[in-house]
């Protein structure tokens, strides 16, 4: 199990737990929770597995999927009133995972030989998607869309890593890299309230 | 022609109405309700056969779900005003129709050798995303996540018939079986009040 | 580079434009309205390409739909002041849009050899479910289900496509005289407040 595979995994465990957080916020049942959370960390990947005709889609394949999201769903109920405390920890996972998938993202478009721009484009929708989808079936606009740099940190660093990839084959340093990138941009555009609204 | 192929059209045509009801009620215009009921039947069976890579999606290839779409169409329009007499007999066959879609979209999955959660996720996918997609298309925070147990029946029925599919050869009777227990499970919860919310 | 694809390409900017003024306008921030005038840009095409199973999804093999885009999102912010004095040209120009993406929706459905009535619905998924997509993800109820014969334009200009092609193989003639149905369709119907509402 390459560390790539287990961050892949730990990420999609994260996502599911911040679905489950919205929804119980939002007073969805038992039931409506789980599948906000699966379909928060699965949803992005799907879209793109879509998209490219990936099918089954990827998580069918693997019941790890469904495991760490079901695991998570379990954190997120044990410990929703402790949530506050590790929204510092939970932010930085979050993070990491979605500078993974943003890669991970790139890589598979790669692999179907598409031009690098729809390479970016679907790796920013393997990052961002999955919470797009969580916002519209929780009938909230969705938060990429108003509040964070979210979907542009993942563009910058999927850019990063294409750049790196055409420069260098230390696959991981790569990889890791470009995840810093992410990380570094979501980090001070929160702390300095950094953002791309444009007054009109 | 199957007894399951029959009450497959026949439950395509409740959801149909179910879904042009709701268009009706929102003041949607005659091609926007048609669109609602088109969607919340077919909806929930599409989006299974998307992830499954199973294209042209099931319906295409049957002109006898577009026909029975547009009889429940006129249906509802013709009978609006009478439906809220009719509202027992529309929650009975609504009820059977999910039952019928989860156990339908087990198989469906089933044939793309899935694990058994997969599957029992893929039957609960068809049986209840068509609503979702309505609710979402109308700007409803989906029912499903809310006030009934809805996805919970569909997920109990889909259960007892993956028991009982290998426990038995009988078919037909696993099948039925299953629908009795959705049916059994809907018909208490919303009787006597059941819900999955926890306080939070 | 026949016309069709001209106006293909061109009709997408302008759905491109269309989407950007309406994320411009819920103040999106530049990612947000990048990505909502993308999504409305190809979200019809997308979505039929998606139920054929025609993949990877059309858009994805050509730079030029990336182009178009990113040009219409540049003028939307650079003109977005102007924007009133340019409506009724932009209105001509999406109907135009419109009226074509119908055509090859229904061109697009014909080689898969469905029945005619699924190539029609087809077509007008091809051509007004990008602006649904667009209205779900700003969190509205699409447009087309209240407000505008819009999709019943597309259907009647689509079924006057298949009449003509059953009888005439002048495929530049065929395709000319359905779009102008849908523009003088959609001309009158705005001009003389037609609706299809129905009091209940």
């Amino acid at each position: 199990m390459s560390w790539i595979y287990f961050v892949d995994i730990f990420g999609t465990g994260i996502f599911a737990i911040s679905g489950v957080m919205t929804a119980i916020q939002k007073k969805f049942d038992l039931v409506g929770s789980l599948i906000i959370g699966f379909v928060t960390a699965i949803g992005g990947g799907t879209l793109r597995d879509i998209l490219l005709g990936k099918t089954p889609v990827g998580w069918l394949n693997d019941r790890n999927y469904f495991i760490v999201i079901l695991v998570g769903y379990l954190i997120a109920y044990l410990f929703r009133e402790q949530a506050l405390k590790y929204k510092k920890s939970m932010f930085l996972f979050d993070t990491i995972g979605i500078g993974l998938f943003t890669i991970l993202g790139i890589q598979t478009a790669l692999q179907y030989g598409l031009n690098i721009e729809y390479c970016l484009i679907l790796g920013v929708v393997s990052a961002c998607f999955g919470g797009v989808i969580r916002d519209v079936l929780t009938n909230e606009v969705p938060l990429i869309f108003r509040r964070e740099i979210y979907a542009t940190a993942c563009f910058a660093g999927g850019a990063v890593y294409l750049i790196l990839e055409s420069l260098s084959t230390f696959e991981n340093i790569n990889i890791s890299l470009s995840i810093v990138v992410v990380i570094l941009i979501r980090y001070f555009s929160v702390k300095r309230g950094w953002s791309l609204n444009f007054s009109v």
